[in-house]
């Protein structure tokens, strides 16, 4: 199983954006989508493999955390942005009504949301898999060996902070792409062809 | 310099589709907008030594060339698809009254449509470029020593036909990413990380 965490640091946590207008009303939830399609998507195919936690600290409520689980997902994730930001609004609108910090709904099977901190999912991850922090200066993705359940962390447009980086340090090993700054879902979509080329589940 | 040239079995060539709903009203070219976004994206930046060719073969006016030159590109691409399609159209609207075929027109700085067909723009790019065919059963990159120019030819969701491939064979090594059938954007964000590791410009 791979994991992708995407901790989003202006995402809304409202489903109060124009799927017109994605990247000026959304807090950059289109990034979010581009992830999701490169996290799930092959050419006419779908890799049940692959989890993705997207974790909003945008305005108005944050935080809310999105757990898509491929292996139970029934909804059609489409390659175009737009029809995947429905989804996350659907679970935004859901989501609103959540008051435990715990508890998490299920908006589709296999879709959920819940009010899980970025700290939380982290925790929650380390129980079953590796955890890796794709960062520009960490070791290069062939370097490393990979084994059993991997996840990993990624910031979005803006990267991840100095808090986050400090939650990171001592449990996930920096690991990197390459040396320049990529967008979250070209490093996604790299990861996903470099464990197949390993025979990583 | 590195050039993209992806041919489109069914993209519109005409701006008569719907940004609403580009999937289902313009022949897929959203699949394109999300190729030229892993052309020439980076987090944060451009990439100026970047070409790509989008030669669109769906209804009514096949063919339609449009070329995107990154040195000389002065409108802004976003990330998001939506912006992008928009691009597309204008060069589209354009593109009707063009009558000669060997004329081209520039929409805006960088941004070129003519009526050339796919043989004539593998033609002009093997002037001054090594071609290289994307395909599942290619060379594995890795094992490819590039050098000076190199063009990467793509086809589109639904791949090129057997007259495309007789084109190529014999001017065009193929090459691959995995083994596996990846969406094109993902493929050419591949080959753009796995060019910057090498060096190759």
């Amino acid at each position: 199983m791979r994991t992708f965490i995407i901790k989003s640091n202006e995402g809304r946590t409202k489903a109060d954006f124009s799927l017109r207008d994605l990247p000026g009303t959304s807090g950059r939830i289109d990034v979010l989508c581009r992830v999701l399609n490169a996290a799930f998507l092959l050419s006419h195919g779908f890799r049940k493999n692959v989890r993705v936690w997207l974790i909003l600290y945008g305005p108005p409520n944050p935080p809310k955390a999105l757990r898509f689980e491929g292996p139970e997902l029934r909804v059609r994730l489409n390659p175009d942005e737009r029809s995947t930001a429905k989804l996350i609004m659907r679970a935004l609108e859901l989501g609103e009504k959540l008051r435990e910090p715990g508890k998490e709904l299920e908006v589709y099977p296999g879709l959920y949301v819940s009010n899980r901190t970025f700290e939380d999912v982290l925790r929650l991850t380390l129980k079953n898999s590796t955890l890796y922090y794709l960062h520009e200066a960490g070791e290069p993705l062939e370097d490393v060996r990979f084994s059993g359940n991997v996840a990993f962390v990624l910031g979005d447009h803006r990267g991840l902070g100095r808090e986050d980086e400090a939650l990171l340090d001592g449990v996930a090993e920096r690991v990197s792409v390459g040396r320049r700054s990529y967008l979250a879902s070209h490093v996604v979509a790299c990861v996903n062809i470099h464990l197949d080329s390993l025979g990583i589940p």
